[in-house]
């Protein structure tokens, strides 16, 4: 099991555009494609991720770069299905950074395994606002956007919505329970991207897993 | 109705401590007591504001200014309940900035109808990571943490959660609903700040709302 954490020591906020394209044509030398995936804390990346690889990639070798402030408490979650993982933490920054950028990702390159995966998911850190203005050097981004939120985080967080390819709209088996209208948070992210992928999914029932896997096999088989 | 848009223009992260220190002291000598409200998107902290105010402060006049990226439907629905309240919109700062700091707050001062209020509301960014690192010249801090967001996120996001004199645990309607132990999260927010205040609420059912209220009109008065 590849495991190894990883912590953030510079500053690493310069020349941010560049340092993503780097990433992206080391990426791209070993074939991997690579995904950023965003949400606000608590949204659900990493129950819907472990759904994904339980329900099974198809031939596709998936690895994990997890991004957070703190611990590695998804990290151990990732590697107990038998997936690598590298833990990067952003405490060491200012405060804590409150998102990954293209020179942490890069710090971590050299611990991926990448001549052995197909598919590199970056878990971002919680947050709807900075992760969305740093790339990282990935090929699409996938943001998780729970209802118990509400129905108005496209119009409060346009630019994470707007940002994305595919949108998973998680825990809808909690609308029962919620004064949240589905067809109004479906409305307001079409308004604010009307190009993105959207599936609607709960990690709990099971429901829209399979999508979302088939979604994650196909990007990597591109 | 005293309702305000600031936009904040300027690169307002210098020498934050300074001015939030100038700020508390202009809130001092106009005799208003400041709380400085935090959350993830999506906790409830508009909500659960909106319950204390339908709930009554008793004597405490309430002034709040509304703090988000883009947009005013807080603020709006804020105004709706006869509270004077001023928008600070944070987006012209770089891409969108994640968190209140000291001079946006200051910026919005003039705004703001000291003389007729007692106690101020900023309620922040939703963000767990860079409000807490931003003094605004608050008197206190509160945090809402929704248990949708999970048990783990007082271990994931402990600078928030340790600079917070209240927390109210919101959205325990949902409890029956999700796979979240409220006693480990209770323990978890413990272990990382053993002298918070911490009320268990729902904005949806009424749970606590009174306890909370009391606490906000208690503030004030001391």
């Amino acid at each position: 099991m590849h495991r190894t954490r990883i912590r953030v020591a510079e500053d690493a906020l310069d020349a941010n555009e560049t340092i993503a394209r780097a990433n992206r044509e080391d990426f791209e030398r070993a074939g991997v494609a690579v995904v950023n995936m965003m949400s606000a804390p608590g949204a659900g990346k990493t129950a819907l991720l472990e759904r994904a690889i339980e329900a099974g990639l198809g031939e596709t070798r998936l690895g994990v770069l997890e991004g957070d402030v703190q611990g590695s408490l998804d990290a151990d979650r990732i590697a107990h299905l038998h997936v690598p993982v590298v833990q990067l933490n952003t405490d060491p920054g200012f405060g804590g950074e409150c998102h990954l950028d293209a020179n942490m990702v890069r710090s971590a390159i050299p611990e991926l395994p990448l001549a052995e995966i197909d598919l590199l998911l970056i878990e971002n850190v919680g947050n709807l606002v900075c992760p969305a203005e740093f790339r990282v050097g990935e090929d699409a981004r996938i943001m998780v956007c729970s209802v118990a939120e509400g129905e108005d985080k496209p119009l409060k967080y346009p630019l994470m919505f707007r940002s994305c390819e595919l949108i998973c709209v998680n825990k809808v088996d909690l609308l029962p329970h919620l004064d949240v209208d589905l067809e109004r948070l479906l409305a307001n992210i079409e308004t604010v991207n009307p190009d993105a992928t959207v599936i609607v999914t709960s990690a709990r029932s099971g429901e829209g897993v399979e999508a979302w896997a088939r979604w994650l096999a196909s990007f990597a088989a591109e």
